[in-house]
């Protein structure tokens, strides 16, 4: 699935009006529960940062004092994929010290290992018997998946039998992982926004079955974030990607400065003299331009101001350095930090403890309105 | 899914052979863990007794002193279907309350209730991601229910798009009840055979992918217990039955004896004279008779010797006394251990910490090797 920005941009905005039951704007009294979760892939590449985590940490430093605020690296989803056992057990910690390094503050906001509250899962079982196959069918997320199947092998003898349940169920889980603790307003990547509706779904057919006066599960909102889109440093058609076999095509948040140059002064440009923002015609150029705005947090119009008479040496030069800046302090303090498995380990602890103590007191109203008591 | 009592056990015997790597009695030197749950149906009649209480009353009284017992109220699977949640909560006390009273000691066995311990319901997350949604489509019970929905409404317009993801995953579920005291031995309802296949093909496709070496889950074994089919009083074609509107069918455990014995008056029997066991032409007759032998624990035929020259009458009366003499102590029992919620909760307490004890075993280990630790 693929949106290019501004149409994406309008999707969000449709979205949003048909989640809101009002305007953002109306609900400032209310206090809000923010929740997101990340999959623990590892160490994570620009693009990445942008997409998510300086939304995270962006979200938690402009949040009101009583908003609560949940953020969870999802090992439970990481199974739907085959994965190394042993390189998945370093990931999520990888992911941890990420977040930790980047500036999500565990005394703000509670940060933990999904797989560390059992009542995901029970609240996933439970929405399972209230979700009808047919809803899970029509996710996008699900028939890509089966088209990827498809083309990968055969496509008269390969069919969704072949994929597993986890796969399918997923959305499901994902809405107990909001509603468990009763969210408000999750920040939602763009694939996702349909798993919300699914989410503003089941909420509301458990409302309908077990709690018609009361509606006891709030439908969530989609939190509409910033989404600056970095492309391959060689290939400025494609998204910034993991999975890209050359490594040059994108910036680690572990990279040191001289691979940073390095990569930076490789990628792709034009030899149109001046420095324009122009994302169709000029998609190298401009993307180093999205780059250093999204560093020094500029709208990248007024940054290309600045270059229009240099050259794209002295452009790639100073992205090179903004990077650095960037990420010169989080590269130190997430190689600290995943040396301190005693830290992580008891950062997990205590933010596992604050989410179970919250989603609990979701799951003895739910126990009670299901007749599980 | 119905079988005779002849195709039936000739089918389990099927199954014992295919599902053993060697016969039972070999295996005399290894440690059992003899597993089951049952569903909180509420008050049970007699067929139910004699089809599943009193086998798991049979098994922990001749089982082995380090032999582990366990068995499970499983609300969870409940939800699958529509229920009342005041009744649900008042049918899984009531369900707990009756195999106290007929003879589970909570001391020998661990009785609990499936939603106490969430291992079980991250175990099934976890054979979510490893089972092919084909394996599900495949099981005669989702079949069935398909089939039920079809014939409900019109057949063209229905499909399994309206059935709940509950519905269609639950023999995962099950897997996962099973699997996380790695049970050797699981009594099994005659429609449940599949499924403990499905249990064993999910344990073998664990071990494949994450544990190949040591074999870490075992592959639990199908326990023939007598099943003495019990059929409605009133049309001995059909089975004895709950869902029957008219109540004169079925013998409840909680009837008086002056209930027991109306019914048992008022049952379908033949004009033919003297009493012989012959299920075929004379299904009424040979229906109370196997009802005599169950209450005496006696072989049917040896039963119904004693009656050649009696008449119906006689057997009535002897049917119903027998009864009373059955089920006279657990109703008592059950009326006073149901008034009795605080030692009902204890047990229930109880048994979850031993559960989730032996299960917490298994699941720190599953952990480890899935690569969420």
């Amino acid at each position: 699935m693929s949106f290019s920005t501004s149409a994406f941009a309008r999707c969000l905005a449709r979205q949003a009006r048909r989640y809101s039951t009002k305007p953002l704007e109306t609900r400032t009294d209310e206090r809000r529960v923010i929740f997101s979760g990340i999959q623990p892939t590892g160490i994570l590449h620009l693009g990445n940062y942008l997409g998510a985590i300086s939304n995270w940490v962006k979200l938690q430093n402009e949040a009101r004092p009583d908003d609560d605020i949940l953020f969870t690296i999802v090992g439970w989803h990481a199974l739907t994929l085959p994965q190394n056992p042993k390189e998945l057990s370093v990931s999520r910690r990888d992911m941890l010290a990420t977040l930790l390094a980047f500036g999500i503050d565990p005394k703000r906001s509670v940060l933990f290992y999904q797989e560390d509250n059992p009542c995901h899962v029970e609240l996933s079982w439970i929405f399972n018997c209230i979700t009808p196959l047919g809803q899970l069918r029509r996710m996008t997320t699900w028939k890509s998946r089966l088209a990827t199947v498809r083309n990968a092998n055969d496509e008269s003898e390969v069919d969704e039998s072949l994929l597993n349940a986890g796969l399918f169920t997923y959305p499901i889980l994902q809405a107990a992982d909001i509603l468990a603790y009763q969210a408000t307003h999750v920040p939602v990547g763009e694939d996702q926004t349909q798993h919300l509706q699914l989410t503003r779904d089941i909420a509301d057919a458990f409302n309908r079955t077990f709690d018609p006066q009361k509606k006891f599960f709030t439908l969530p909102e989609v939190l509409i974030t910033p989404n600056r889109r970095v492309r391959s440093l060689k290939d400025p058609s494609t998204k910034m990607s993991k999975s890209n076999p050359d490594p040059s095509t994108r910036i680690m948040l572990t990279d040191t400065f001289a691979q940073i140059d390095k990569k930076i002064r490789s990628a792709v440009t034009d030899s149109i003299h001046g420095i324009t923002y122009d994302p169709v015609n000029r998609p190298g150029t401009s993307n180093l331009l999205s780059i250093l705005a999204a560093c020094e947090n500029a709208d990248v119009e007024e940054v290309a101001k600045r270059y229009v008479d240099k050259g794209h040496g002295v452009l790639k030069k100073d992205v090179s350095e903004a990077l650095e800046g960037l990420l010169k302090g989080p590269r130190s303090e997430f190689e600290r930090l995943r040396q301190d498995r005693g830290y992580l380990d008891a950062v997990a602890k205590e933010g596992a403890e604050k989410a179970r103590a919250r989603s609990q007191k979701t799951m003895e109203q739910v126990r009670t309105m299901i007749g599980l008591y």
